[in-house]
């Protein structure tokens, strides 16, 4: 049975009770939203070692961090120590979105090392072998996909980025209303091609209860893909996002149905004042299912600072009631990342969760800031940094220009809190 | 005559002109802004070099970078360093802030070598010469502020920080209310010392008619501080927030008539969900003065990565209505910046003005992010580098890691541009 199956039936599993000890909060809270689909617990049976995680309504705000191959840069090792940067730095999961080299070795290894829930896209490996063994991705057969969502399912990937919601539909929202960036994910983007060239409906969508089948089997969570986000602010909350969007809310009910744990992903490049409307619709058309964002990026024009653009969107977007963000690094538009890079990601999102569910009221967020701030207060430095979201890096910074006083080098001797302590606290004014 | 002055018996000041160019604006809305007290635009006629510059309604959300010496870092020459850093990084104007060292020498070297306005806090000079020469802060008298002010605005500073809104009365009210982090204004916490020292008024609320006329007379801007501005999440939007801001709002009100010019500084540490309703507020008790907010940071926790947590609050801050964003960089809360920790300050905070931009309206914001998205679906590098808003930073990464195609790194072979080009356009699908 999945984590769906078992809370409808009033059952608490191993992998609820883990989420609920990790959250702070009652059990039987995570059973509910599990069982009515508000939650959901990315946990395939075939994945060792894994810590599972719980996304969604009266969780903390979650992080993933993509990682993975390119045709240009392919080499284990490197995404192996990416994972590490991403881990290290705190992500809640990762994807493994890799394109080249040895596509199953490195997702293998990636799951093996992996204590957080792993994600991938099947799509993408399943065009990549039509091209080497049949010419073309439009040549991919039904049956070579179904192959790779098997594959990845028995290496253990928890949950698996599915674009069913590109349908013939969508594409002819896209030709009558046209974008400036067209289509800019690589899966959507496989199957528009696929779709158009043999003239049918998408496969994930036709063969949809095939795909519930083999999901429920092992239990394995859909992240039902947006192949149509926008992928500039151009084309934000236009006629094909929207489309496909209201398919994703049938698909969802759909794997409900079916027992299958669902999650909806979400733009991409959006201005600042559409992103709790998107927050919203998806709320509204999918029934509360997690809503797991890329980005947002709230501007076309940072290349090499999109963590921050991404942060931006990301803490809205957090705040107005998204479960779960995808990264953005500051190689995003430009290059593959690097670990530094993933890093970099991994904290930006981080901020951006915490500011969002300092406004959602999740338990125990508002109580970091107050206990940082008193220890500021108190110029008290290793708790200061204790608490620092990287420590690290505020020990770097800290020590790196130190102060001659109690206080920090940026006031020096006219801290103002030391100064309040004089005049507010008990102490007698001395020198001042 | 002031600028105010002057725009108000409908005269157009070169100023005003300059200003009207930069925005790509008719000329007579920037005259009507600063009739009515909208827009500022500080130039002390003694800053030479100054390319004047408008903050206010309907003009491009504007960015501060603070610089300056504290007692343990006192070189003249890396404060020219860190304004250069701030200049190249697109900086709007700057604040040196400093305290420690030839306070006059670095001021005077940072004017001389400043395009940009410059903004000062002289009420830190003046206590900081009374401890040198009466030994204590609160032995200050209120010639020696007035001279530290008059010493200010003789070298050329074009705004000034002042926080004439801090009165017995928000004392008052924050004794009462009590908070997590006091004051964390250093220029708040000299003038509270010095009132319950000397059990006085601030001498720059009592004799603020005082400081309206040799403000008047140099065209001197005045940026009403918050000297009990929240320094935690904990303490926002309180009583002595709210209090003093009535008071700076009537201030404004005195300044208008005086023909001097005036804005109005905001917080600090606001919850993400607080922030628009600052803004709103500050226009509404404020009359429209523009507004000057400091970050604002949406957590209290993430030290080192204070640039990240103030885009976050200057975007959404922005786009409510924020004139005028002061940067915060990675150092903040831990030591004095360095010039990289000025570089990524200004550019986060730039990021953040321009996603608020877009949000605004103003006038080619959004096309400019139309421009790089189609240069993106081109996939034309050159032209993407030129619109980046760092394209230094771009342009590294690109090259990094760079990819054998015409697609970056990335994506290699498999980039969605280049597949919908196939498959959406004119070309045929060859080999895919």
């Amino acid at each position: 049975m999945t984590q769906l199956e078992l809370a409808r039936e009033g059952n608490i599993s191993p992998q609820m009770e883990i989420v609920a000890q990790h959250e702070g909060i009652d059990v039987e809270l995570v059973r509910q939203g599990v069982a009515n689909g508000t939650i959901v617990v990315p946990a395939n049976r075939r994945h060792q070692n894994l810590i599972p995680c719980g996304i969604g309504k009266g969780l903390t705000t979650k992080v993933n961090a993509n990682i993975g191959t390119s045709s240009d840069l392919s080499s284990i090792d490197t995404e192996l120590e990416k994972l590490r940067a991403a881990i290290d730095a705190g992500t809640d999961a990762v994807m493994d979105l890799s394109t080249g080299g040895d596509i199953s070795a490195v997702r293998r290894a990636v799951i093996n090392a992996s204590s957080v829930p792993v994600g991938t896209v099947p799509v993408y490996q399943a065009g990549i072998k039509a091209i080497t063994q049949r010419g073309a991705i439009v040549k991919m057969t039904v049956d070579d996909l179904f192959a790779s969502i098997e594959d990845h399912i028995n290496d253990g990937v928890d949950f698996l980025t599915m674009h069913c919601g590109v349908t013939q539909a969508t594409v002819d929202r896209l030709r009558k209303q046209g974008r400036v960036t067209d289509v800019v994910s690589r899966g959507g983007a496989f199957l528009i091609g696929w779709m158009l060239h043999n003239d049918r409906e998408n496969p994930l969508y036709e063969y949809y209860d095939r795909l519930l089948e083999i999901a429920e089997e092992a239990d394995v969570t859909l992240s039902l893909g947006d192949g149509l986000r926008p992928g500039s602010l151009a084309d934000a909350s236009d006629h094909a996002q929207i489309e496909e969007l209201l398919t994703i809310g049938e698909l969802v009910q759909r794997a409900r149905q079916a027992g299958v744990q669902a999650m909806v992903e979400g733009p991409g490049h959006l201005p600042l004042d559409q992103i709790e409307a998107n927050v919203v619709m998806e709320k509204s058309i999918c029934k509360g299912a997690p809503f797991y964002v890329l980005g947002p990026l709230v501007t076309d024009i940072a290349a090499g600072y999109d963590h921050i653009t991404s942060a931006i969107g990301g803490a809205i977007a957090a705040a107005a009631g998204t479960d779960f963000l995808c990264y953005v690094t500051p190689a995003e538009h430009l290059s593959l990342p690097d670990a530094e890079d993933v890093r970099e990601g991994v904290i930006a999102s981080r901020i951006a969760a915490h500011a969002g569910d300092i406004v959602k009221g999740v338990k125990g967020a508002r109580e970091r800031d107050r206990e940082m701030s008193l220890a500021r207060k108190r110029l008290d430095w290793e708790e200061q940094i204790r608490l620092a979201l990287d420590p690290k890096q505020a020990r770097r910074i800290h020590g790196e220009r130190a102060s001659a006083g109690a206080a920090c080098s940026m006031c020096g001797e006219f801290c103002a809190m030391e100064l309040m302590e004089k005049y507010l606290g008990v102490s007698a004014p001395k020198g001042l």
